[in-house]
């Protein structure tokens, strides 16, 4: 054991087996083996161009390198990596190099050190990891806007709720391109976030304070996709930012989603009955014969705790954690790691179960000028009159009142006894869903042309964020 | 697919692929198939019990469940239910028995739901490691008292810090001390959520509602070591109390080591000197031939983040959900059992690291009076020979800022000076860090014999938590 | 300003007016006042007792801080200490004192730190809030027992949901004994706490490591109600755990009380429409004069967010902390005050509005057999039959598909089918809510004797815990 | 009371006080009144522009409101507000335009909902405590950065640490340099949330639907400096993505702080001696009169669990709220809030904090090569020379364990030792700290030039993000 460890030359006395056994971390780090590899291969382009080993010695570092990149790629690697007792990827992935490369292998660790290793590898993974959930949120915004074509096209209405009670008619379209609102924000976090992940490149920066070899890092950098080489080698090492950013972004990703899953699960009540989920989407009971779940937005919507506790774990760990690198980074990698990887999984499934909901357009449109849902409209029209807003509602919520204890809607005879009482003209104030959704006059309002104009800007705003020349990012070097 | 499913007979569609690996919970709960397979047997006993089976078939089942057990305790269990495509480790266990008993299998789930099978199963599991926990906090508790007896002999003294400033002359058996009075709080917390655990057993608590089928309950019950069955189904089936206890009482016991790992961590530098870590619980550098890094209290250290996250992310998912059962739940349970064997790790790790920790008596006792840790004797002499606290303090603090000044420890002078400036005489003031700490007088003081009295204190209470009689339950049936 | 502080004697320069006024807890514990009153009363008697202050002093003092106790009843001393630059309540005080009492006053604080006053007026703090805590759950159990009572009395039905689908038939009255079992254990965990509070006093232990000076902490301890004194001061000092375990009871509170509020929600909206909620607990809108929003029930589901917070920050500040007191701990103080405060208004509120709740009788028994939730029954009678549960379950399944499409609910049309298809017959399937309900066998099922016996049970629970003979504590000394 | 609400006409009953105490956010919000003024006042502009008032009305409003933010500036609103039993700011401030334009105060809700006023409001909010947030980090980056300068020139050296052991020698202005760079992303954060809170303006989305009112509202938006109005109205009253963006900006910024500040509390140890705190910024103990403790450095590094506490308990309560308003937001806006008041003022403490930081040079200088932290360099040398990684490492940890047997450092026998064991002739292996550091060759080093060139290129990249024409937004509308 003591000498497959890649320090111990110091050491007299073999590690406490148990001991080592806790401070593994390869259950959590197996998932960056690819992104190892690949930042291998530029550490041999830093030492090949800094002339610190000779080309053929970088040849056959390059060649075991590919071969366990292949390996990875076809599955083999995992397998190989857990019988074995390395104490993390990075070390499963050394002593692979090894067995293909014995004495190459031997000096691929040269300037390098586990700590810029670490962070760089860690970086390469939030950048694939950021532009995939990018990739995820962007196909829901879509489906969202198509849908909100769709129905804008069926006129299918809603009565919007705040509270959970009925407040005021609007289309099933402005509710959809609400989401996509929501979702949209989520593209641009993750955007930011893959931006971010590929300026500065650690490799390079050894254990705290660079090297003394002539290590090419630029064009290490450049041979990731980074920017720049990092500039300072005790913040480069230390500094998991770019990964809590992810983190954090996933959060919220979850949290967005959580809020619509919500409401699907409560509108796929019989109660309620707004969406019927396909049997695909649905789960039943080992019990109840009867039962038809929606399994997958309740998971959806509590993966946002899971999400935020991992965050609060990634960011527990660095508060109070002195500059430079401490094991204690070793957890923040792997809440973070694990968050990440469960949230994707939730984000993915959020974006496959949503075209199973069958909106129910009769039930939700029939719904959407029940509970007295237009009564802001007369007490606007009663404003537009000329009374002023506290006498306007006021005037109205007498006549809800009296209808409510009638057990009826709001009727023309309402709209008389409120221009008696208020001795207004009252012009135009709609008395069913339609024509209240018709009168709104605002930007941004559930008129079907106001939605028509926001969903072609959802459109815009997102093709522009996925267009390869929209950077937000201001290097310098 | 469809067959395999305990559910399904009003379903037409197959369940969507994707969506069906998203809600599988198998890599999450298979650590609960000891558990469940126990859990499973009582419920033949509930069955066999109640009448609903006979005889053979509750034999069968009872076979079947025990070959299920054996393979569980050789690993055979859980590489073969990786292969299967089943939804958690419960449908797994389903499976394996009717793979062994085919036709009884098929009555195993009679009157049973995948509700009340889960309520008990996590309750089994977290009575266990409850118990785990509180034992492992004891063996923490009895070395740090064992410690503490073996230092007082030594009378290895410490420099007591507030704010991490030299404060007073401590015994460094009294920072032991300390150290084993918050385990001993962890102890009992661990203590309540093992005998909460079997307060209630849920199983026969059905779906939601109880049974139509006269389920044996309280022979099930006792056969699980529950004081009794639970009284409301509705409560048993979506309450995760005990559970969430659990995560609290582990995210407690990790923070209590996560203190003592900060001030190892410290004391390891040179810059202190006042521990020197076995080289079994030291780590070297990959880069860094010299390092002798404190990585397992580290690793400790920061566990305290990670299993505050879980319990935030349990918390999270319960809050806002209503009662019964929500597919939410299942998050839940992952997070709980993911936070509780990651967190039991680290505690055993802080078990198994603390005998590696060799106390430097000799530079320890050197700083105990140093950075003027004996002013507040000096100041309490004061008072007692009848000056005002607020003078005293005035007085000495002048004095140590004019020792500070010289670069020099207070002593005899500045007695002296005192005594003019405040016209007491002063008795016996302490200048060096022995007599300070035998002047203490008060009960839980630093003073040898305080500090034994403290030790034997608690090497009484631990045991009074250990014994078997002490039960703080008051249940009711 | 210099000398106003209570410590200086040390010091040239005076403090930096704006890290001074950052370094003041004042506005966050302000609400300690009562406590440290308490606590300085008790210093006094371990003072007198130790024979270090005379009788003149220690009746000067004990008088003044009467008046200051006064003053703080009176709602006086708030109003002036926010005029004042004290850095924290226990500086206001001992400011008053010395108002009320010049040379008394300065003995004061002989012989005691801050560190000690603090830890016993956060304790005294926590032991008072954790009781009234327990009344207020207390107060819960009781109204939803009696409002089960009423409710099993008026045989009043509901479709209990899982995954909020209609699962089976219960009784309102099982719903309410869920939520008074849940409601018990919150009693239970306040009860704990109160009890944990007050075990072992800080009172005496100086900043550290005791004191040179005779104080008579047993008696301290006693006035105070503690059962003894502490025995390792620093562990006293700069423990934070009573609190702790107040913070995460009363988050655990919220989260119980989160989980009835979004039920009451989402009965309240006209879908539902299981319950009314009185105008007295019930808000408006400022635009829509219709609404009629069940906002305490919101808030107190959202404050269960808030109450997971301040656990998480106090958690947050005492993890990886150093033994012994740090600044630290100022900040967890001020977030479990803030955060107990505000939950315990949300408890409070949460039993204030819960009388408001108009259960809707008859539209939540109507709805009771609505959505197939007599299935399970079904397939219970066929397995009583004799067929494996799988069977009967898949059978079942085919007749509720079929049913719905064909728009109605299970009747006896489908008995025959099935027990045609399943060659059973059928005794006793229950087609009806309250068949359904009465049919079930189990302890802890909604069958209304099972219920009533629950509601019994969980009174003789309650009584035991408010019984004042019923310590669960085990102290030593 | 029911005429003061600015609902109710439809309520019979009055409501309860102690829930509309319960209810009521005046304590939370109260810090939102200068916003609020000036939304109304950007809804007047909304109304006057869109001739649903007439000018006179308009110019009474504008006047009455003026009247208010003098009010709110010299400070008498607050204490006004504190007497009334309004239920937040919103209706405090409502209520003054009333007393000052009764006639005209009737209209000033005209076409407006809570809802986006609320949001709007709390948006300006966001937006000006973002700013001031920028401010404040590029401040204390500029200080960083300005004092790196110095240090460098005056070659403070340093042993850099990881995992607190000493790991090899660096330049103190290359650990001013880390941290320069932590916050220079912080800085980042801060600007993009400033940038983002002003893209969208809710104000004239009324409840949930927009208005059926003619409101202006892109001059409403452009008078508040907002980019645009928003474009769904559902979305932009019910979501609080962008002060949920604060919030984590908050807490990422005081996670940098509290590493910082963590190191300087360490330092500030006579163990470490690296830093002395001015008076100014130390405090002393009530008990013990040496003491000097680094409050200030303590309070900030707690501060970032109260932000992560605020930051989960906002997420918290959005999750899984439905879209649209939810009296739930109430509480997330108080955390935001809170935290963000909470945070910003740690954040000011830190940067007023460190300019009294006073480096030891000498002894840090002392102690940059104990601890044999040139090892690494040794190890290089033999790279360099041609043998491979594994093997320099384990010839170089052979000698350190000599040495440290020895109670030495490294020297030139240690050298020879090592060039006979490995044949290898080593050059220019630096065994003073010195030449350590001026040894490094690598972009990012420690090396002088290269800290040198770091700190010019912070210079820059800070310039350009407080250029006023940077900006990152790409909105459309």
């Amino acid at each position: 054991m003591k000498n497959e460890l890649q320090w111990g030359g110091r050491f007299n006395a073999a590690p406490d087996e148990a001991l080592l056994r806790f401070g593994s971390s390869l259950n959590d780090d197996l998932v960056l083996a690819p992104f190892d590899v690949i930042c291998s291969r530029a550490h041999v382009v830093a030492l090949r161009n800094g002339t610190i080993i000779d080309e053929a010695t970088a040849d056959a570092l390059d060649t075991a390198l590919a071969h366990v990149a292949k390996e990875i790629a076809e599955g083999d690697f995992t397998s190989w990596a857990e019988t074995t007792d390395c104490e993390d990827v990075h070390g499963a992935i050394d002593r692979r190099v090894r067995d293909y490369a014995p004495a190459a292998g031997d000096r691929l660790h040269s300037g390098r050190s586990r700590n810029d290793q670490v962070a760089t590898t860690l970086l390469l993974y939030v950048a694939d990891r950021a532009r995939e959930a990018e990739t995820i949120a962007s196909r829901i915004v879509q489906h969202l806007v198509a849908t909100a074509e769709r129905e804008l096209a069926a006129k299918t209405m809603l009565a919007a709720t705040t509270h959970w009670q009925p407040a005021q008619p609007i289309l099933l379209a402005f509710w959809l391109a609400a989401g996509a609102e929501g979702f949209l924000r989520v593209v641009r976090r993750f955007h930011r976030v893959a931006e971010d992940a590929i300026r500065f490149c650690p490799l390079g920066s050894g254990a705290v304070s660079g090297s003394t070899l002539p290590l090419a890092r630029r064009e290490a950098a450049a041979y990731l996709g980074f920017t720049a080489p990092s500039r300072v080698a005790l913040d480069a090492i230390g500094n998991r930012d770019v990964a809590c950013d992810l983190m954090h972004a996933v959060a919220r990703a979850l949290i967005e989603a959580s809020r619509i899953s919500e409401e699907i699960v409560i509108w796929a009540t019989p109660a309620f009955g707004y969406v019927r989920l396909d049997d695909a989407a649905s789960t039943g009971s080992s019990l109840m014969p009867q039962k038809r779940n929606p399994d997958p937005f309740e998971l959806v919507r509590s993966s946002a705790a899971g999400a935020i506790g991992a965050l609060t774990a990634a960011l527990g760990t660095l508060s109070g954690l002195a500059l430079s690198y401490h094991r204690d980074l070793q957890e923040t990698k792997a809440h973070i790691i694990s968050g990440t990887e469960r949230g994707l999984a939730a984000l993915r499934a959020f974006a496959q179960a949503l075209p199973y909901i069958d909106f129910q357009r009769e039930r939700m449109s029939t719904h959407a000028a029940q509970g007295y849902t237009v009564a802001t409209d007369v007490a606007d029209a009663l404003i537009g009159a000329g009374l002023p807003a506290r006498a306007a509602h006021e005037a109205v919520g007498t006549r809800v009142a009296i209808a409510e204890q009638e057990g009826r809607d709001l009727n023309a005879s309402d709209i008389t006894a409120i221009a008696d009482a208020t001795t207004c003209t009252i012009h135009g104030a709609p008395l069913d869903a339609a024509a209240s959704i018709a009168a709104k006059r605002t930007i941004g309002s559930t008129a079907p042309e106001h939605v028509a104009k926001a969903l072609a800007s959802i459109r815009v705003e997102l093709a522009s964020l996925e267009s390869p020349c929209n950077h937000e990012s201001e290097t310098t070097d």
